[in-house]
């Protein structure tokens, strides 16, 4: 596997992307966004698990379940299209109309995604007119992947796209990606938008296993902000351009594949994460030897959502007594006077807590490591053999000022 | 049921309390307590489910479950006593010992309450001083209960304590209440630190059902900032030296008696969740017509424990998707599309969501009820006949900075 300089979703042969100014809420900026494939794509994806669905999760929902093929995602960012009521419904049936009629392909074969504020309806005369100029304007290329992946931003700071290569018997195969965070961030299915597109031959069934178990131990292991957001989609679209053999289960080829985009999604993750609202730093929190992966897994998560945690490494302060606080309340058993906590950054890792006290490190050198942008935390459970990781980032006066007033 | 003017727990007859400087970790400051009873008590309490629990919890759980009668309690402030294994439960059987010898109590009718950081060890040179001085400065009135509840704050803004009386056939007896929080508060039995007094005669068990009952629709419904403490305690003490006749469950007296103690605990987590780290707002969420009891409080605590819906309450902007969002996302099962969400504060109540979307409201008028010192969110589910309630507070820059360097 490597990794493709430049590239993103338009990347992979036969995709074509376009990002472009549609005024939908936001001005002078991209805001909405196409991915279009020249051939049928096997589409598969999860999706929030948020009893409040917007109408475009819901209409992905259908496409995904019930149609055998997807050919394009239109993306609109500004206004999220949820608690739109039967309104919100009918305007992803007019711009996936829209979409298929100048496409030429069945508006059942068109997703659609929206992000920004729940509640308001969609000026849909400029998000057709933006559709229009996506169509027009799309094209294969890793500048069009980077016009989209600018397009779905809403309080991101930075876009983030990545594209790897891959050797599946004999022929070379990519998949690309773009991704958006960064508020409202705790997917439970998913995150807030991901697209994934790959060239690869595969069927439907081995794409839906590959993403539905993959997002288990990466988006689903991301926190902001602990909100569950009611647009979180991910999606994965295989045109099969490549021309590979086809990707069965059960082969080496399955497994590079699915590694491939397990590489993907955590680096996407963990991109989402550390570009959290207001974020200064990555936090990312590694259990170890836990007595089960669900145990690991929920340990993990336990630190990352931590406002107290989250606080004290904005202030640098090795305060590590909130770290063994938020894996006490996880749920999880385990013995508090029978593990060890440790700082770690670039390299460097010491021990801050063993035998249930203060390991007696020094503050010095704790706080030099909670002042890098990236600070692993690790909790060795000494359980048993499962290891979990989970991301989240510092909690700031930036997270408070975006969101105290996010509408104006 | 009365409330009585600047009422504590040192107001019910046969209690003293002291409050006194000893420089645990505050200087120039109290940050030691004493509760006394002239009669050994019964006593019952609730405290924190995380699996890392303070010494003094653990301490004091043994002294409830296995002591036939308390007579007293030391609390102190600045050091939380926990991650401080077997030192950390020397200290509390020495600062009970040295009590009790002054006191002419077995040290196993002491109880302990420490709050602060966590990790530390305690200075045991400053407590054992503080004890002598608590002893010493104990006394049976009004202000000395004042007194302890100020020498518990850690970062609270006010100190929080109340009584109020009642008949008990024919005799009037008090119960008197202190409490603290107001960072890592997310009870999940009882808050940081919570104690009652009452002169009433009445039995453990009586006192028990009464107390683990009450706590499930009062401390356990506020939160601060989703982080359940290691420290949590709330404890009743009945000394029955009202000489009523003892109040035996199935009877008016015990109905009257739940219901006071209702009252007291209601408002003291009103105040904590209103004095959480700094809020400017108490935020109350009252779910009605679930389809349970479940149901109602666990929407009601969503809505509270959402970073989103806080920082918006904070900016005075009603972003009425960000609570839609946190109910969906609760666990609960419901149709957004057939309920109704409203604002209220100061008796003016508007509806801002119904049948799926924006109800049409002047946001006018919702920024001046989110301007309110006390803003109510009033979720009418349209399920079934369950209501509760929920408090908790506004996220504010205030909070980070607290929480970014609280040791220093």
């Amino acid at each position: 596997m490597e990794i493709k300089t430049n590239g993103g979703i338009a990347s992979p042969k036969g995709f074509m992307a376009a990002g472009i100014e549609a005024a939908v809420k936001y001005q002078n900026r991209k805001d909405m966004a196409i991915i279009y494939s020249e051939k049928p794509c096997v589409a598969a994806g999860t999706f929030t698990s948020n009893v409040v669905k917007a109408a475009p999760v819901k209409w992905d929902m259908k496409v995904v379940e019930e149609s055998p093929f997807a050919q394009a995602v239109i993306v609109n960012t500004g206004i999220a299209n949820a608690g739109t009521g039967r309104e919100g419904m009918d305007c992803c049936e007019k711009t996936a109309e829209k979409a298929g009629e100048l496409l030429g392909i069945p508006k059942e074969s068109v997703l659609i995604g929206s992000t920004g504020v729940i509640g308001a309806q969609l000026p849909m005369d400029r998000i057709l007119a933006g559709v229009e100029k996506l169509v027009a304007a799309r094209e294969h290329s890793d500048t069009a992947g980077t016009d989209a992946s600018k397009a779905i931003m809403t309080t991101d700071t930075v876009n983030k796209e990545l594209a790897v290569t891959l050797d599946i018997g004999g022929v070379t195969v990519m998949i690309g990606a773009m991704s958006k965070g960064s508020g409202m961030i705790h997917p439970n299915m998913c995150t807030m938008l991901g697209y994934v597109t790959t060239d690869a031959v595969i069927g439907k069934e081995a794409l839906t296993s590959i993403i539905k178990e993959d997002v288990v131990d990466t988006y689903n292991m991301i926190s902001v902000d602990g909100d569950t957001s009611t647009n979180d989609t991910l999606l994965i679209l295989a045109n099969g351009m490549a021309g590979n053999p086809e990707i069965l289960p059960g082969t080496p080829e399955y497994e590079a594949f699915k590694e491939a985009v397990h590489f993907i999604n955590e680096t996407q993750a963990k991109r989402l994460a550390g570009d959290g609202e207001g974020a200064k730093a990555l936090v990312e929190c590694h259990v170890i030897n836990a007595a089960s992966k669900e145990d690991a897994r929920t340990l993990a998560k336990s630190v990352i959502c931590s406002s107290l945690t989250k606080a004290a490494v904005f202030g640098h302060d090795a305060n590590w007594g909130r770290i063994l606080c938020a894996l006490g309340y996880s749920g999880a058993e385990f013995d508090p006077e029978d593990m060890a906590i440790y700082y770690a950054a670039f390299g460097k890792k010491i021990l801050i807590y063993e035998n249930g006290m203060d390991a007696g490190y020094s503050e010095e050198e704790a706080t030099e490591i909670l002042s890098q942008p990236e600070v692993q935390i690790i909790a060795d459970m000494h359980m048993g053999t499962y290891d979990a990781t989970a991301w989240g980032c510092d909690l700031t006066y930036d997270y408070v000022k975006i969101n105290a007033d996010y509408r104006s």
